[in-house]
This record gives C-alpha cells, structure tokens and sequence, in this order.
C-alpha cells in the first residue's frame, strides 16, 4: 500500500524523468532503486545520450544500485519508476531479485506519447514463431555442450 | 535458412557460452551481434564477473555493437545467441531493431540446467496483477507530466 514515503520515492522518479526530457538526455523515465528505506541507485533513459539501447531508466538504476551495493543481488530492494518497465526492465527487476514494484504511468499511456513498452508485452504472449522478430534455430545439439560444461562444472557461481 | 556462414556465426556464440564456463567469468550463454556478413559486436554472460544482472550475452554483445557502430540503432543487424534470449533480451532486440534472431538451445533447454528464462516466458504473458513480482500504480497522474513534457518537446531525439 501507498505511504507518504513511497510517494517521496515516486515523485523523485518522476522528477528524474521530467529534467531527463528539459535536459534532452533521453526519453521520460526515471527510476530509483530503494532498500530498507533508503535510495541506493537511480537512472534515467540515456538510451541517445550514450548510445546504449538498452540504457532504460530502470536498467541504469539497476546496474548503478549493483554498483553501489557491490552484489547482483538486489533481493529486499524496490524498484520505483516513473513508467511500467517495459519487459526489458521487467525480465531485469526479475533477474535482480527486486521485490515490489511501483509505477506512475501504464505501458498504456506510454502508448500514447508512441512507445512500444505495450507493443512489447503483447508480442511477448505470443509463441515465438508469431513474434515481429523471425526467429530460427541453428546447431541446437551442438549449443548444448555449453549448458553440459556449466552442469559439470563445479566451481560454478550461480546467479 | 540456415547456411554455413550461419552455423559459422553460431558455432561462435557456443564457443564464448563454453568458454565463458571453463574461464568461469559467467553463465553459459555467449552471442554475436551480425552486420552485413561481418560480427560487429560480441559479449558473454558477465552477470557474476562484473556485478552487473543485466549483463547477459545478448544484451553485452548488444551494447558492444552499439559502442562498436556508434549508434543505439542496430537495423540490419542479426544477433546469434547460444541460448534462447530471455525476455530481457528479446526486448532489448527489439529496441535495437534487430532483424533476425538465431537461437541455438531453446528456453526450455535453459530451464534443465535452472535458469529462469522459460519461466519468465510464461509471467510475461500474464496480466500484470497475476505476476510474480507485487506490481502497484502510484501517483499516475502526476507521472503523465513527465510524458507531456516529452510531446511537448521540440528538439527530442526519437529512438
């Protein structure tokens, strides 16, 4: 449920995705990673200014709260952004171990200023073979030696 | 369809995933990104080796073609995976304006060895109140600022 500080958290995103469009920086997301009360990573969308294109506000956030914390374990944190996280940053919150996430805008309304965060998660319901992008599968035995050496291997760091 | 020149380029991408496993540097997932018959970017799983969960193979060869071309639009570029690319990078492929996708494993090969992509296949295609992660909306109506001052701009960069 929405407390005074989770709306403190929020309106910082917020903030962050306005001055990111004044500034020309980037796209209008803004994101902070918060734990136990306290911010410990931000971004914004630099996906022009730094030619990244997966330089989403919540993936910026993300990396820099990894950066700060020194784990890829983000397990107790929230993620506050000021947008849905289209799948990119969903599957990357996922991946984090974030615990809850906040968002202002809906992908919806993302839609509606001609984002594709929508687009994006209904071409992901889809089987694979029905998505925008064509997609083939090549050497499928031989791509599973990869996965034998991880199996075998036993000083492996799992994530 | 698939021609030597594909399987060369596959045969890449599982040799990074293998090696990337004897090195122990990260999961067992590599991927090059193609331009014209030419690799223009590469990257492994690096989520451990750098403290970085977003850092998979596709989303580190990604970003390294973006450096490598000097640009956050990678149209006519091909990416292939060892691995099935998770949601995160799908997405990511997407926003690259990636043209084809070669897999070698699938998500379900992924999902023997306990990696999460094929599960998070199945989360994504479900409405966002049945997902794992608690999702809620807060203040979305002083977010949408963020995305009028977007439409409003005059000098935005698209992308």
């Amino acid at each position: 449920m929405a407390t005074d500080l989770n709306e403190d958290f929020m309106r910082r995103a917020i903030a962050l995705a306005t001055e990111n469009v004044r500034s020309n920086t980037g796209g209008p997301f803004g994101a902070v990673i918060v734990k136990d009360g306290d911010i410990v990573g931000e971004g914004v969308n630099t996906v022009t200014a730094t030619n990244d294109v997966t330089a989403h506000a919540e993936v910026n956030a993300i990396r820099a709260a990894c950066r700060n914390l020194g784990t890829f374990d983000l397990s107790g944190c929230e993620l506050y952004t000021s947008c849905e996280p289209c799948p990119m940053c969903w599957a990357a919150s996922y991946w984090a171990h974030i615990r809850t996430i906040y968002h202002g805008n809906r992908a919806e309304d993302a839609e509606r200023i001609d984002f594709a965060d929508y687009f994006l998660y209904q071409q992901l319901a889809k089987p694979r073979s029905q998505r925008i992008i064509p997609e083939h599968e090549l050497l499928r035995e031989e791509a599973w030696e990869s996965f034998q050496a991880w199996a075998d291997s036993i000083n492996k760091i799992e994530y």
